[in-house]
């Protein structure tokens, strides 16, 4: 039987679990509101972002909350402090998906996206979804296998990455500066969240094994 | 007199005070590469960032260390997690002070910066160089009038970057899209690099006060 002390632990990483799927479902969202300039949807990522934000601090206020009656110590302080990073790493994705809902705010009712770039984008969101969704399962389940997956992810979003900066450096980029300030940002965001992405896998990876992802792959 | 536990934070203290004399030297050394298309001066910040992340890590593990022995609770507690997060902070800018670098060597011997963005940029450059300086200074004397100044500056930041958009999207912009794209990523290196100047004062007032800065702001 678990422990109250292991009982509150859980429920910590339950708190995560939740916010992964809340950012995941922004992040669906502001992709498909800057590839439709839709703005309706876009509004609803930036207000609801304040339920992320409002998890952050609940699992910002138990976990000091936690240390203060528990004082854990080994492990257990890992973890909790692990907790507080994850959560910071998920409230800044939020953050990131809010800010491609506003680039697709302020464009609107143009879409920021022209139409050579819509397939690119579109799988630079699918990935960063599949990320945060995985992310979650990593925290659920503390499978090291897919904790390291998001190191391949994340390989995935650089090449896409680059390939933007390929179509808005061709000769063939028809559309001036300002749609390629837009998708230069966007680009940014999307980098950012899977990098975000990553470091969350890499703090459960390193709480089951007590190494860091680069060395587990050094010692294989 | 202070005792063994309080002379760990005071050194705690003393390195994150060195950590933002290291980023500030970045950030100084990487403008004058971008302005200048300086490659020497780039390659320098790249390879000082090391001697970052280990102060970085130094701090984590001392942090750490500290919680297993001395078992804070309450306002010391909250210290040293506060510790670790601005630790966190700065660690980050100094990678944004890097990615100014890069910038600066990817184009060399050209430079990223034609002449009519020059004084803008060179304006960001110091606003970031005092606004981390100032972080600084308000760590070593827990000044909190001065940790709420890093408010203002911020604001100035953020006129600079609005500037910075202003030039980028004018009909006199004869550039092209290369270079808007290295000034647009840039202004937001310069611009998270602010944000995170300012959650290190706030973290610092928070301490000081045990209020967050807004709450000063509206009760004053």
């Amino acid at each position: 039987m678990r422990d109250a002390y292991h009982e509150e632990l859980d429920a910590l990483s339950d708190k995560l679990v939740e916010m992964t799927r809340l950012v995941r479902s922004a992040m669906a969202r502001s992709v498909t509101a800057l590839l439709d300039a839709d703005l309706r949807l876009s509004e609803e990522v930036i207000s609801a972002d304040e339920q992320i934000n409002k998890i952050d601090t609940e699992i910002e206020e138990t976990v000091f909350d936690l240390m203060a009656r528990q004082q854990p110590v080994a492990g257990d302080l890992r973890t909790v402090i692990t907790t507080l990073r994850m959560s910071a790493d998920l409230e800044r994705m939020g953050d990131l998906a809010v800010h491609i809902a506003k680039t697709a705010r302020r464009r609107h009712p143009e879409t920021a996206v022209p139409p050579e770039l819509q397939s690119t984008v579109l799988e630079m969101g699918q990935i960063a979804e599949r990320m945060v969704a995985k992310a979650g399962s990593v925290i659920a389940s503390k499978d090291v296998e897919m904790g390291l997956e998001l190191d391949a992810d994340d390989d995935a979003m650089d090449r896409l990455h680059r390939k933007l900066f390929d179509i808005l450096l061709s000769p063939k980029w028809k559309h001036g500066v300002e749609p390629a300030i837009d998708i230069t940002l966007a680009g940014r965001y999307f980098e950012r969240f899977a990098d975000h992405a990553v470091t969350v896998g890499e703090h459960v990876v390193y709480l089951v094994t007590g190494q860091r992802p680069q060395e587990i792959i050094e010692n294989s």
